[in-house]
């Protein structure tokens, strides 16, 4: 009787014999079920955008939440479970609050991506504060720091990376292609805001509206689209 | 041997390969056969109104609470195991207690609704408060702060979403749709109450009674109606 | 290989693809082979009555208690596994004397039974206090309070329900459909002793007599039936 | 693949399908395998007398302890797992000493007898005190206090009963069915010492000496009986 | 499927359903794998003799202790694990010497040997001194104390015996027999010596010399003897 | 039924039958994934050389570190899973100031390797600090201390070996066989710089820009190559 | 079903139906493919020797550590798990640090003995120090005391015993058959270096070397041979 894949999984951080963490690839398959969201880095700040999924028209749009702020300098867009992602943002909010109380100044993009990922990685571990399995959630977080602007993608391994433009979510595959053809550094960020909805557009199967998407921007400062907002960009597809 | 789905929900909060935490699906299967609950937002405050399936005529009617109140500007209606929910709405009235006395004003009805979602997320962790499951109910949260009347609508992940209007139980589907056709933003009290109750009626097996149903508005304050204020409702129908 | 029902019970406390808790539902078997217990609440107070299985000729017939005070004003009678029954109640006790210490007053009837229900529902979780599987047992908890008398029903999930008339154990189906029969509002208490006693001497396969049934009412303090007080009753049959 | 009973018993503390605690039932069977015990209370105190196997003549047969004192007015008889036994005697001998020091007065027998159970009970609670496992033991304890002269029972779930007279051990059923015939509540202590041996002479294989049986008394103080003690009583069958 | 008895070996401590602890009846079958020793209790004293497994002849003969010191009053030889076996002899030279320094006297050798017990006992508890499985081992404990000369028996379940003699390990069988026919209460010391190493001798497959066993004496101090008086027993034979 | 291998690795840390430690091993199986890095101590100094593998040309190529420094004179190459390596990494950096901070004086190479592995080597052990499963990562550590500069090779069992040069990763065993061929031990730092990358060139499935592949060296104070530094190597192949 | 031997190991430290520890079996068989070790006492000191297993010329020959001091009257050898040795030495370290700071004078090499055994016999016991599997590691403990030389053997059950020469490792079986034929009580420190250097290179596959042997000597003090005394007694073969 040799067990199959599948039996490697209920021990949730064990290695399988092929060298595999399959608790984290099923997490990461969850992830490939959420709604698709991009970040696009530029010379002048980074832009995000998601596609909301409003299953009944009676949900308040403004209440699904796929983008939101961690400090004033720091927003991330989510894809995967909702509710992960709350506690993974909540802890960086923390984090950022105590680094400015306890420093004087704001915590670097990359040291607030790293505490998010520090917790994601200690999942199965009996901690305080760890889950008993991964966080179900893929991260695009954009900042601006004293090293300017910056987009760094993590996964539920607890792994992250510094990316220029990335997609996540159900359409990311698509997405990444396109962003591969139009991005480049010398990019502004109106014609960021117009690719990633150009993008998300090709992805989605119903009409943009600002009802379904959402756009933020770092640049200096987080800034969540208003629907009037919204609208102008959508106008200029 | 290729292990079936069921095989995965003994390891209470862990992914199957598909990317699912079956636990949780199973929760919101106990909430499917729980009892109708509707909660309808208008301009002028939130309607709640639940059946109370009364197995016995020698059950007091009014000791089956499926509308408990939290605060005085928040109320809730519940679908699923009654218990479960008694103990999330205790945990609720605490938080907002603390809050009043830490911060001297009243809780806004999303950190209500977010310290409930952080608990019913936790299940399985083996902290002092969290469940060693899912708790197995769902709430409509109506409430009344700084930005006006709100309805929360929370399943078993610990995931919410805001709502106009949102029915949850055995006859949610149908209750849903009748809900979408009926809705408009310009309802007031009376008629929001008069469409949740006739909806409800159609997903009942019995004649509607003030000792079947329950009805409460937060208006700006929470009120459960008297058997004779039901009464008045369902004689409008 | 599709795993039956049966093993979803090992997890003391997790959920069914049905949404269903198997263990709390094996708790209820329990309770179905235990001795029959009968509450009736008229005007004026509220009736227990129970029947005690007295296995040997040499049993103490008062040693088999299956109605116990928990406070002056509340008394409850039991069917199930009598030792979980005693933690219960010794818990419940705690709790009133608790309450009369802190708050000099009596603690009222429906929150001694959230008490009860509160350490009932946390089957599993290690804590100090709760047990590792559910308590085998259900209680008719009778008491008078600020509001009157009362009379709750408690299951092994945790919830309870206030009720005009009860019956719990093996014989509660047929008591049940009798209660429903006899019962209304303006029964005095001799009426009701009598009633409670016509319904268990149904049900029991051994003759009435003051060794085989104990008798206690709460009206408004607890009382628990001397033998002749209880031939008393069992002669006007 | 429908799971047999025997599946069940290895969560320690768990209800089958049909509401049964698997664990006490096999703890059950440990006793039938012990030595058989027999109390029986009169109005002048209570006897204990205990079969003892001597496996070999080279044990020292006082050694072999199967009454012991708890308090100089409670003594008991035991069958099943020694070991188990002075784990809960020592138990009561430490509550015993407690009660005296804290109160000034002797602990009621039926108070001493509640603490034993509780302690019982709680197997698999991973408590300080409490086992992983049921204890495998019954008692037969024998008290005098304010209310005169009582025998109670234990099993292993934490249950207890008081009796007029008892038996337990492998021949308990055989030995129960004798007691029935032969007590009554007029019965002298010496009488009972006699019918107690002459039940215990027809269920030993054995002939009864002074080294293979142990007879105690409460009357109103604990008594062992010494060697000649016991040679009077047997002269006497 | 019924599952056999090797199944309920895994939960370290539960019954299965005929009654039985199967990992103490397990650790029973590692010393009967174990070497022989033997305990003689005279009015003078009481002497425990050994068989040594010398399995190479670089091995080091005193360095295979398998008797040793517990206080200067009491002694023990063991058989089974040899490392488990100085976990208890540790434990008890502890209980030893914190009972000379609280009480200014020895401790008597019944309380060291329950002490001893209760250890062993509660495996599995998770306690901090306990183990996670029964100790191994059995013990012969010899001893003296202001009830004269005593010798004791201690088995994995935590059950102890008082003995007038007593064989444990691989030959204990056989050797039992030889005791029983060759012991009497008036023995004294000398006799004792030779008696225990004339069975030792039938049951060992070499020839008995210094380096192979060795013997001790209680009387009233614990004397180990030197070869030369190991060898001065041995010309006695 | 005889277990074949598989079945033994979820125990996480438990030995096989043949003596084998199997979630070791399948964490070395990770490592074999993982992208080639090639350490080599010279005289002068130590040079480590990484592969780095930009999945997409939207990655910033900096982030992707695969050689990170833990104090001023230690840096560490890694092969396997990243989020493991910057935990180990994290703690080595704490360590090491530490010893700073408490003696005054850098730590020497070993030490450090020594607590990276102490780490290491306790997973599934529970401790705060440890993981549930080993680290799915090898290091080589490169460093300069009092004995001059010194490379370590640790892999995931905890185990550490001092070397003069070697490759870890996906093309290690092609690597390690060309490092006997061009190693001595007269080697200059700058022609241990061309040897790396022409290795490491052989390994690669793409042409080698400073964009793919890392240098740094310890000699005897870490440093990092800049893209033109990497430039300039890459010109000497 | 009759359940296998293999099913026995997953309990880490449960005995198999026959009495045995299984892990502690599987934990020797990892000794058992680990490299020879070899250890003589003479009345001059004591002389150990390992075998180097250099599997790459890359490795650093002085960095593979398979003899380690203790303090400097003791010294150890080891075969198996490096990294388990490396653990059990430096706890074998601080006590000995320990034992000269609270008491100014060297612990005895029994006492380190015992203490190294005592956590290694503590295993699966989830204390801090102890491992949740056994320490795969045999060690000869090579030491001096006011008892003059002596030379101990460990193995993973935590039992130990005194020697006069003893081989450990894959090779062990043929080199203890050796040491019994060369062995006498009268061997000089000299001698018993030719003598443990032949036997080593009797069991290994390639020529002797400096490279490929350690030896080290305790008399009186621990000194670790260097490659030129390496190379004297290589050429005294």
């Amino acid at each position: 009787m040799f067990l199959t894949r599948t039996e490697y999984d209920r021990g949730v951080n064990t290695f399988s014999p092929e060298g595999r963490l399959f608790q984290v690839e099923y997490a990461i398959e969850a992830i490939k079920l959420g709604s698709t969201a991009i970040g696009i880095k530029t010379k002048d700040g980074v832009v995000l955008a998601v596609e909301k999924r409003i299953t009944s028209p009676l949900l308040e749009p403004s209440s699904v939440e796929k983008i939101m702020e961690i400090d004033n300098h720091i927003g991330c867009a989510m894809s995967g479970l909702i509710a992960d992602a709350r506690t993974l943002v909540e802890h960086a909010r923390v984090e950022t609050q105590n680094h400015r109380f306890s420093y004087g100044e704001p915590m670097t993009v990359e040291s607030t991506t790293q505490a998010l990922c520090d917790l994601a990685l200690r999942f199965g571990e009996g901690d305080e504060e760890s889950m008993s399995r991964p966080f179900g959630v893929s991260l695009l977080i954009a900042g601006h720091d004293e090293n300017g602007p910056s987009l760094y993608y993590t996964d539920p391994s607890g792994t992250f990376w510094q990316c220029n433009a990335k997609a996540i979510g159900s359409g990311s595959e698509g997405a990444d292609s396109s962003l591969q053809e139009q991005y480049n550094k010398e990019l502004t960020l109106p014609e960021a805001e117009t690719i990633a909805l150009s993008i998300l557009k090709q992805v989605m199967e119903e009409k943009v509206t600002p009802n379904n998407v959402d756009i933020a921007k770092v640049a200096p400062t987080y800034h969540l689209y208003t629907p009037s907002e919204v609208e102008a960009v959508i106008s200029r597809l």
